[in-house]
């Protein structure tokens, strides 16, 4: 047990979800509730804060604001996509970063991302010990991707999975209103992994339900198995909706949204160049099988909608934030708090330390045996995963008929080092 | 007080909206409570299915089935887009509305819609007037465009103007996270009228909120003005989030998003072209302004959203199509059901009957004085306008993590009248 007294450091990096934030104020809650530390600091803009020692303190936020972060999507420490080398090849950051710690005594680095930021977390633990400077970096992960490896799942997807059920549930009764075939493309995020695409299928609870038809990263791609399967919904049900994950590729493994600088493509589309897959896939559609198409793009709308988070993501979230700084207390570092499911009936999760090397830069794809024989859609067994991960709901504070989300003041603290520079 | 015993109809017409399920549900609960009306039946896909004889009994339908109604998105009896000519020009079709009025001795119909329905539910309450049909005839106004005339406002507009201005709140947060310039364009519906992007207002609460400038079918829309306001927003706040009605037009009233077919804009772009509005900002953000630049089309994601319905909205819709019931068995006919705001410091509408000839074909904008000088943003009194009607939320039956809406079995009752052609 370590009985270190010093101050503690968040921060949040990568794209934003809608518990980033319930992870941070798991993290600031908790680092007031240890008493072993004095003030809880944030860095702007995740570890360019750092650099730049563009710093704010949580003790000077009022704590009705720190509790509204529990429920407020995106992440309101600011974010980057600052990405620190090998310890070798960037020693200055490194030196700077530990120069800033050491200024205002930070004894505890909490780092809530995805997978770069789980690999930042690992370095500056691993700088630290070299350099003999007494430090617990704890990794807080967060990714609506859910492409983390070891971890069951990570926070921010199962809040996505549920708004696009949802979402895809509404487009799709909205999509059925016509006495007309009707076929409507829906563009989900997830570049090399197909998770967030996938959990479309939670919105289905009867057989002519939306979506009819599931496009994966994780399954090459064919314009014949697409045409094939439009028909059979538009002949079965009189409407089409499927859902599509922005990173589909071909056989060849060239992304789809990309084919429209292809020249084949250009031909086959009377050289129309149109943007993303959802435009691609809309006029091969238009040109080829039915003129009443419509493309359906989530974009940040998924990842923002806290309107419409699970419940069992946002504790999760708030846990392993709250977990970071009890691990961090007992004295380890250069981990990740990760979730484990029990293997019992009724759905459990319990963080449990992740080695971060383990997971620092690694993906984590849909195992094949939870796609179907056709890879156009989801089998029972990968329901059975996403379902816990979306139920319940956040009971959020309305204010004029909208969410009133929480609005920190940043105020920065007086530099103590000289100036840095990174945008 | 008509007196008539008989069987109604209610139908359902254009775009679907998140509550035109709770006016069918009013009209049919009220039908029922009524004691004066026998069968209560549908029309599968609107005047196409009175047309085809394709109706349906809700004395057949489960209750708990009917109640869900009231907060399902999309129109669970069907839509069309079938447009009655004027009697002279289509004589046949009323002739056969009326014949299948007579055979299944309906006595009352109730058409929910937008425009051109409240066209059709007056037209045929003049045919069957002009052949001595003892018929009523209302019209239950819906539309998310918020377009008709002489009405405060209409069912469907308040519950996408909440889901609108939480969605671009989250997107907003979402958009400000980085510590470089974004622009985030969000594409919102309404060709002819802004009511639906103008809501996007009711999101900014502090000056430095999304969104930052609104564009509206009803201001001509200019590149300088854009690339100035795009410019103020990047200086001042390090992002900027525009919304855009689909329906902008340029000084000579031509569709900015049918730009791309015009050399000019195409040398400008270096003959890219793109898909609608954003697609043509996004591109002159990205070449003239700022790289990072995402658009956000809300499609029918703004139409469906009834799990972020608006309360206020949903009673509205409801009471409408109650009221409706109530009207025509006092024996009004060829009227809508308007709602009028009564002058009080805290907001309250009441239903009044609207002559559907003041209605039927004629549209609404914003009017002038409810925009700024610049055509930007909207007034103070435009958000007085809107504010009321996005306030409350509705409670959604949750089911599995996502929202249990209405089945329909719609089981065809036996023709008693020949065939008839209407897709």
């Amino acid at each position: 047990m370590s009985t270190l007294v010093g101050n503690c450091l968040v921060a949040q990096s990568g794209g934003p979800t809608s518990v980033i934030n319930a992870s941070a104020c798991g993290v600031i809650q908790e680092a007031f509730r240890t008493g072993e530390i004095n003030q809880v600091y944030g860095a702007l803009n995740g570890i360019a804060g750092v650099l730049n020692e563009d710093l704010f303190s949580f003790n000077e936020e009022s704590p009705e604001e720190i509790e509204l972060l529990k429920v407020t999507p995106a992440s309101a420490l600011g974010s980057c996509r600052y990405k620190l080398k090998s310890i070798e090849q960037s020693e200055g950051d490194f030196e700077r970063i530990i120069e800033v710690f050491k200024a205002h005594n930070i004894r505890y680095f909490f780092y809530i991302g995805g997978n770069d930021s789980m690999d930042t977390a690992y370095k500056v633990s691993r700088y630290a010990q070299k350099v003999g400077y007494d430090l617990k970096s704890i990794g807080v992960p967060k990714t609506i991707d859910n492409d983390l490896p070891i971890t069951d799942h990570t926070p921010g997807f199962g809040s996505t999975a549920k708004f696009i059920a949802t979402s895809i549930k509404e487009v799709g009764l909205d999509a059925r209103v016509y006495n007309y075939s009707t076929v409507t493309i829906c563009e989900l995020m997830g570049r090399n992994a197909g998770w967030i695409t996938a959990s479309s299928a939670l919105a289905k609870k009867y057989e002519d339900d939306a979506p009819h038809f599931i496009y994966l990263p994780e399954v090459p791609f064919s314009f014949e198995q697409f045409d094939k399967d439009i028909r059979t919904a538009l002949e079965k049900y009189n409407y089409a909706v499927v859902a599509v994950s922005e990173g589909i590729k071909n056989e060849e493994g060239k992304y789809i949204s990309e084919m429209c600088s292809d020249t084949q493509m250009k031909d086959a589309f009377g050289h129309v160049q149109l943007g993303g897959v959802t435009g691609i896939l809309e006029a091969y559609v238009s040109q080829n099988i039915c003129k009443k198409v419509r493309s359906v793009n989530y974009s940040t709308i998924q990842r923002s909608a806290a309107h419409c988070a699970s419940l069992t993501d946002n504790e999760e979230a708030y846990l392993c934030g709250a977990m970071a700084v009890r691990y961090a207390i007992e004295g380890h570092t250069g981990k990740m708090v990760g979730l484990f499911r029990e293997n019992t009936k009724d759905y459990h999760c319990e963080t449990q330390l992740v080695d971060l090397d383990d997971v620092a830069n690694k993906e984590k794809p849909i195992p094949k045996e939870w796609l179907n024989e056709e890879g156009n859609y989801v089998t029972q067994e990968f329901i059975d995963y996403v379902r816990p991960l979306i139920m319940g709901e956040v009971k959020i504070r309305m204010e004029n008929g909208i969410p009133r989300y929480c609005k920190l003041n940043k105020k920065l603290i007086e530099r103590k080092v000289g100036p840095w520079n990174v945008k």
